[in-house]
């Protein structure tokens, strides 16, 4: 066949080229030009590559040397035939090492990881830093920051002080010297159903082999959504939520998370269409959604999910096969009046629904918030699936609750009285601080969002930001750093939709400070009514 | 232009068939057939997914909603004005709902994530649930199963028992009930510091703002392997080698380990040269390299890397421009004769060497296992890399050391008299223990490589093996676990390339176990020679 002849009459004798050409010609003349203008750019880029890869092949290639990955179990009886020997290794002068092996400059940096640049982007809490440097103390530092970010809870201190003067709690040498299950020992694991079952007023009786400890809650959403989603898989979370959700989740797992805004208009409930359309959207994007994370009582509004809506939510992961987290480390500091304030645990719904599958609800628990322990690092994962329950115990060896941590809240644990002293001192002392800090705001024409169970007051401050925009928030919140001297959680930080909310960490307050934070307030407001 | 006469003369008018028809018969006649056969299935893969896409865009569109994924930037004006209200979400009684929402039937499972399910797999030691089913006692169950695989020092717990018999300590209700900083208390950080130096015996000053603490030395290995490499990158390991690195490094990280074999031969010593013909067999599969990982003492041979090859392995690192983890957890359990047993951290090479780009060199340290604290759950991270640190810092969020377990550490490391007392006590019984394993072992005809650190003896027990195989090396671990009533640890574990080789941790065991164990091997091996 002669190929010489580019003038030749049969097509199908023409060059490579016109075999490139001809299909090229066929985009300029838009006959098929969609598919075909496709597939060109792409084989391109394939054939780069290959280019690529055959060009990398020409460096001059080493004996080959036997290289395992990730296995053992192949033999090498030529042992010692290739490799160098110690003198060989040892030989190396140091400064003979040098010339040899260091052709490149000391100047080459080397990089970090592109996750771990990522992390340092992100997290950080310039509030919390400042008030690190200069923190409000009544006599010794009265102009200082006061903290109203972090959710901790320091109302029952005296409680907690109570009991650890009265304990001496004996340094066991085995819990120290030897290891101790990193999932949590049987009698502490007892300990929390226990507590987690008082928590639904004895409605729900909690299984301590369906519980696996970790060092906080934190921890435990972190393994929890390593152990239902992949990289790029997302969970849908129902918005304003916790600024924390974003660490959790997303940091090391590389799971995202797509956020469905609920409404200030709506009280902020969940609306199970909305959930239902961004699982639509999300799947003809591509993501696949592996479960829905929800707050109960919800952070930051404080509001507890009622029956109804956890039945909803449940048919809704159902319908959708997928799984729902239910984050209940505020199960505990439930401080609304009786009627309105019933906690009701997912695991509640669950239990007495006989044809639900079970296996796709999860539970986040966090001894040390409802206990004010923060310093133990003791959280939960309590789960219906075997094989996540198994899969978490195997990961808490990153995350393990320490043996003196896990010895001290036995100890607590097992003490009722000290266990109903507090949890009733703390509900009472939350519900007075919430209602006179509510009470101060209102003095001042701000609204709150009414909350029955929680640390948080969720305030309505859009009447007094610049211009309606996330700019406008982060604005107030500076003015309410630096002026104000108080650091709060702009409603950015928790995904809210509405610019203008904040929200304020109560439960670090005193009644006294109560009104030092009012008026700091004040301060801010008036301010920004005269500007 | 006629697009109608498929007979034309001019080729460019040809069909479109005839353009996918053309190049098909150059791959036919080999022209060409080589860049070709390998851009049609390419572009016909492509198109299938582009057709695929298309028709799943055919499913009927739902209203509009704002969907806001990883942002709180945007905002909404029209709040409320098509989500459902909260009355609507609330009206859906729960038959009703189930009516609507619940076409699928209950029998559907929900499904784990992929890496759960690779987790559910591995990581188990069939042995140590053995030992925990049927421990040893001398007098309570003398025939039970005694522990010689889990790394755990018991040989001087009368010195801790002594210091926590002297001990009070305080519980601190600060530290308990409000946030301390989860990558340690300065006080503690300084202490560790002073621990790592003595090792070093003040060869090195290490600095206390290098350093974080996290939840034992897993963590710490996670943490750096994941601020180091991206998914899918590779760390090179010299085997044999700690079998915790396949847990720590590739369980959640998806960061690949190549193990490059050292052989016995070579007295297991490190060959840079193999190094570098993993690193360039790598590359030419496209596998990122980021680092070597290598423990000093080593894991399990406990033999101490001199200068000389530190500084070697420093010079590979640097010409490669990767990192290297040091994993120096065993520094302070050096036993041998002083001569021979200098333990050398690579931090005072990287100290030394002023042209040397210290930011790739990271320590791993774990002050459970130098102290035998395990159940306190603290390890440590050392580096001179700044943003390594700083992204450190934020992930032991995740696996922070309890406040109970830093106070308690705090006051025994601020006692010098404990600690030296402690270390110098573990080091002479490590090495009375090792050298009483070391001669009984030989009595039988097994051998062991050379020890000065850690807490192991590997033997070599290949002319115990039935055959030269990893099957023939799980066989005889089974019958020390069945017959001889020991749980070990099997080279192929520790991803030895020879098989036979057996890791003995020696510091389970009191003088009088000695005998017991060696007369329980002899049981095993007698009868394998009689076999």
């Amino acid at each position: 066949m002669t190929r010489t002849g580019a003038g030749a009459v049969h097509p199908i004798q023409r060059t490579t080229v016109m075999r490139v050409i001809v299909p090229l010609q066929g985009v300029v003349q838009g006959r098929g030009g969609l598919v075909l203008g496709s597939v060109i750019p792409c084989a391109f880029f394939y054939f780069l590559q290959f280019y690529l890869k055959r060009n990398r092949r020409d460096e001059p290639e080493p004996e080959p040397e036997p290289v395992i990955q990730n296995s053992a179990s192949s033999t090498n009886n030529n042992s010692g035939s290739s490799s160098p020997t110690q003198s060989e290794l040892n030989g190396l002068s140091r400064s003979l090492s040098r010339v040899i092996l260091s052709p490149r400059s000391s100047g080459a940096h080397v990089s970090v990881s592109g996750r771990a640049n990522c992390i340092l982007k992100g997290g950080d809490s310039p509030g919390l830093r400042r008030v690190e440097e200069d923190s409000y103390d009544e006599s010794g530092n009265p102009d200082g920051i006061i903290e109203l970010g972090l959710a901790q809870n320091k109302l029952s201190l005296d409680v907690i002080r109570d009991w650890v003067s009265q304990t001496s709690v004996g340094l066991s040498l085995s819990g120290i010297a030897s290891y101790e299950p990193p999932d949590g020992l049987m009698e502490l694991k007892m300990g929390v159903t226990r507590l987690m079952s008082e928590a639904t007023k004895n409605a729900v009786t909690f299984d301590p082999s369906q519980l696996v400890l970790t060092s906080g809650a934190a921890s435990a959403i972190e393994i929890l959504s390593f152990c239902l989603a992949d990289s790029g898989n997302a969970f849908l979370v129902p918005t304003p939520c916790s600024p924390g959700f974003d660490v959790d989740v997303k940091w090391r797992n590389g799971v995202e998370i797509i956020h469905v805004p609920c409404r200030s208009s709506d009280n902020f409930t969940i609306s199970v269409t909305a959930l239902d359309r961004s699982f639509s959207q999300a799947k003809k994007r591509g993501v696949r959604i592996r479960g829905v994370i929800i707050s109960n009582p919800s952070n930051p509004m404080g509001s507890l999910l009622t029956r109804e809506n956890l039945y909803a939510l449940l048919d809704f992961t159902r319908e959708k096969n997928i799984h729902i987290i239910s984050n209940e480390i505020f199960a505990g500091s439930v401080h609304g009046d009786d009627e309105e304030a019933e906690f009701v645990s997912i695991a509640e719904i669950a239990d007495t629904e006989e044809h639900l599958d079970k296996e796709r609800v999860h539970i986040v628990y966090d001894i040390s918030k409802d206990l004010s322990f923060p310093g133990l690092r003791a959280g939960a994962i309590y789960s219906f699936n075997e094989n996540i329950l198994a899969a978490s115990r195997k990961l808490t060896v990153f995350s393990p609750v320490s043996s003196p941590s896990q010895h001290l809240l036995i100890s607590a644990i097992s003490k009722p009285e000290f266990i109903q002293t507090y949890v009733k001192t703390n509900r009472q002392r939350l519900q007075r601080i919430y209602s006179e800090f509510v009470k101060g705001l209102k003095g001042l024409g701000i609204e709150c969002t009414r909350s029955n169970g929680g640390l948080f007051c969720w305030a309505d401050m859009r009447g007094f930001i610049s211009s309606y925009s996330e700019k406008g928030e982060i604005e107030l919140w500076n003015k309410f750093l630096n002026i104000g001297k108080i650091n709060v959680t702009p409603g950015s930080c928790c995904h809210c939709i509405e610019p203008g909310w904040f929200r304020f960490c109560i439960s670090n307050l005193s009644e006294k400070d109560v009104f030092v934070v009012i008026n700091r307030i004040r301060k801010v407001c008036i301010r920004k009514t005269q500007d």
